[in-house]
């Protein structure tokens, strides 16, 4: 359990799912104003890495952010951000590796979810560097296994990754890319999933997933 | 073909590996510098996904960070910052988005090689989360793609992952981690590697991947 100055609700822990009872509308602005420090800290990430500035400059920057740094712990959470809900059954992630709006790490994967499956299209740079040009396999990975989840849980329910496998056809160049995935069959608990990852010319990886809803965890947290 | 100020030195591409001939003491030096910045930049991130400052605080800590990203892209690389070789063979790729030295998204993972295979010992915090208090799915499979990758790799020879399966045996607590992977055969250009993540109590997450040495890439760049 943790305690934190936002939001000021009561909160209770469920199958670490945190009960949170901020308003959607407070989450929402909230929310906005941690995606736009994430999307300049994301700059920052992608700036440290080709910047070609003096050793000096260098050292003067990295004090500059030392000090944001304590600006933003003078507050604050006192472990990872969790997976929230309130009583709208409005769900934040905000820390999430792919997803999350806080973070910047995250590309971040906007998910489209239709009938058919999900989609996402994106645009990687140098922080998803590999080999020379190219997306790291691993990243390719990271994020199949995080949209063909999402798939997966589609209509509310709750599924871990089972078991993933990986194709990768060619070498993936950074840049715009579509993200695809789509419910291949089912078997009691077990949600067989595809995806692939392509470029304007086709398909670069493909992969199979198989996702299980834990027993007892059918459905994601609600009212 | 890139132009960059530094380093100062002549550059050729050869099958997108870049024959820079910094010498290798002005490598490690910059190196050193660039690591120290991405380290801090690590720490911001964590502060962006665990602040609870209040929200204009946020909007002026956003502001600074543009700032500094402005004093760091006076002077920079055109696009990613690619793999680089000198005469030497000191192999530098600081944008990795696994073990990147100036790459903030990247843990960063530290591969210690040795005859009977690779071991990284890390520690994930907030930016790698997907369940509560778990680390991300698809974040294990980046790690171990990595890290079976190298290990695939090791004698110089270059190796792309051509399979990859993943099998996740139970939640990875965020916090200590440890990573192995080992060769467990070879056929013809094919490597067959085994990995696995664990934390105190055991593993959690074991792969297979199968690594391809191209057709007239055998060897790494070198001399």
């Amino acid at each position: 359990m943790t305690s934190r100055r936002f939001p000021e609700a009561s909160a209770v822990s469920v199958g670490g799912f945190v009960r949170d009872d901020t308003p959607t509308h407070e989450i929402d602005r909230r929310e906005a104003v941690l995606e736009s420090l994430a999307g300049t800290v994301r700059e920052l990430i992608d700036a440290t890495i080709r910047t070609t500035v003096d050793d000096d400059e260098v050292h003067r920057v990295r004090e500059d952010v030392a000090a944001l740094v304590a600006r933003l712990r003078a507050d604050q959470l006192p472990g990872p951000a969790g997976v929230r809900y309130n009583g709208e059954v409005r769900v934040w992630n905000w820390g999430n590796a792919v997803v999350g709006a806080a973070n910047a790490v995250a590309p971040p994967l906007r998910v489209v979810q239709t009938p058919a499956g999900c989609h996402a299209d994106l645009v990687l740079g140098a922080a998803y560097e590999g080999p020379p040009g190219l997306v790291h396999g691993g990243v390719s990975a990271m994020l199949l296994d995080h949209i063909m989840g999402v798939t997966a849980s589609a209509m509310r329910r709750t599924t871990f990754t089972g078991t993933l496998t990986t194709r990768y056809r060619r070498g993936t160049p950074l840049g715009p890319l579509r993200l695809e995935a789509s419910i291949v069959r089912e078997e009691g608990r077990k949600v067989f999933v595809a995806g692939s990852i392509s470029d304007a010319d086709g398909v670069t990886v493909e992969a199979d997933g198989v996702f299980i809803q834990p027993a007892g965890m059918g459905d994601a947290p609600r009212e």
